[in-house]
């Protein structure tokens, strides 16, 4: 019998959906703040995001279905047993974080976030041109789901669009143009918006240097919705404080949460959000991990394939 | 030889379309501030926006091209003399304006304002769920040009789309129903969000009462970018404060600029732009106001019909 973990928030019609897959398991609900070391070192599955620190490689653990797209606390050495197949949860965020980003741009492109200032101080004021979608070259670092997902928004408003990604593929529908990773530099001076949406990973880490910013247009906007460490806030700071760039928007920070201390705070140029495009913020994406925990549930039973199988390699979905 | 007075904005490009439309007329440029009454006196044609008081009912005044889609000043009796064609911009302003009420829906939606707010004091605080307009039915109250186009975008992300207009028709593809506004109270409590493209006409001022924030969901978000007087500021206000509905954006206001001592600016749940939506903010707009006109000129030469000719009982083009 094996035993199941369940650390997610769920309800009675997510349990039913839970148990009516693991017919015959030992199913256990908690939380990562209140489950004890005890349940975690003798699960054999575990749904949810236990703290790493508390798995300590346990040999029990078959299998770990995070509540997460991010995998990148659990891919470090020493976290899992080297036989522990982990999975993700991509998808499940791609509607959230997708337009929570679509938004950030549209507030920057139409200088939202200026007339919200303004408001504060009572002003009727005209802050000049604004740009449309269908005038614009977007660049959509990072093409997963959510990539796409977005790529398809910015599209339908008119928007030519150029999808970097780390391997060769076809062109996706949604996108105009393919350009890999390792070329993002020719496509900078090109784009009017850059949407970063990519993964924690080494080769991910800090990809924006100053140059990149050098290479942008004085007046693109940036939008960082993927791992905050793409850049270093001082990196990130200098570009909006020297106007290398018109405006950004970062729903993610190199250190999380942003210290209140930070300069980026103060930036009128920059649009902060903590960290809220995913989680469970659109009720909708937790429905959707319930269902890809409940499948694999059901396949991994049965001894059939897993959906979402991380790479450790990549920390990205096989 | 016709006398043309334009009022408009013309860089050295706009004046070759129109001196190429109105070859052998007299055509004079000027500024709506800086123009003398006997300029406007002695036109037989106007393309722009002058003072309605400085017209006097002008008998020269065979057409006035506006570079406006409201028309509320000049269809006022005894503006215009009873032989004047009236032309407006409907059309010019549909990307800028719709695309505005598209990005403020998506920034009540999101509680980017609240985060803007947030951001003013150097708090990374979360503020819970938000929506998606997938799971929404949006009201578009006047379906216009504008109106349509919003529809277009809304739709494009899932919403279901109720169009509201005051004659009947069969209902475009942009809508997924068409109700006819004397019957608009039947669609506020069905709305997740309303918003209102409504012209300034006896029959839309004050459309909006107390009752009408009743029937609305107290989950409603309600965006007016139509004309102010839509909706008194008062009734708006105590929606508002008494959270009637969730959040509301308005880039127009009853009084324009909204007076510093207004409190609808303290109010956290309304988003005020200052009538930046359509102008000439979007460089496109004026690009397609100075083809209207061109155009306009040339059929007006050639005693064809022209576009937009306002119906001066409503208001509306014809």
């Amino acid at each position: 019998m094996k035993n199941v973990l369940v650390l997610m928030p769920v309800e009675a019609r997510h349990k039913e959906k839970i148990e009516a897959a693991g017919t015959g398991c030992n199913i256990v609900y908690s939380s990562p703040d209140q489950v004890t070391e005890e349940q975690v070192r003798s699960a054999n599955v575990i749904f949810g995001n236990p703290k790493a620190a508390m798995i300590g490689a346990s040999e029990n653990l078959e299998w770990l279905q995070l509540e997460s797209a991010g995998t990148d606390a659990y891919i470090i050495p020493g976290v899992l047993d080297r036989k522990t197949v982990l999975t993700n949860a991509t998808g499940a965020y791609t509607k959230a974080v997708s337009e929570h980003a679509f938004a950030l741009t549209l507030m920057l492109q139409k200088k939202l976030y200026l007339y919200r200032d303004e408001q504060k101080k009572a002003c009727w004021s005209d802050h000049g041109t604004v740009g449309s979608l269908s005038d614009c070259t977007v660049a959509v670092v990072g093409l997963g789901d959510i990539g796409q997902a977005y790529a398809r928004l910015v599209k339908a408003m008119g928007a030519y669009v150029i999808g970097v990604k780390r391997r060769a593929t076809n062109p996706p529908e949604c996108v105009d143009e393919l350009v890999m990773t390792q070329d993002l530099d020719t496509v900078l001076p090109r784009a009017d918006v850059i949407m970063s949406i990519l993964p924690n990973t080494a080769a991910t880490r800090y990809i924006y240097t100053p140059e990149s910013f050098d290479k942008m247009k004085d007046t693109a906007l940036f939008i960082n919705c993927g791992r905050g460490n793409a850049v270093s806030s001082e990196v990130l700071y200098q570009a909006l404080s020297e106007h290398k760039i018109a405006a950004a928007a970062m729903d993610v920070a190199e250190v999380e949460p942003l210290p209140a201390d930070s300069p980026l705070w103060g930036l009128e140029n920059l649009v902060i959000t903590p960290h809220i495009s995913g989680g469970f913020h659109l009720p909708e994406t937790f429905e959707r991990i319930v269902d890809i925990a409940a499948g694999n549930l059901a396949a991994f039973l049965a001894g059939r394939e897993l959906r979402n199988v991380v790479d450790f390699a990549t920390g990205y979905k096989k």
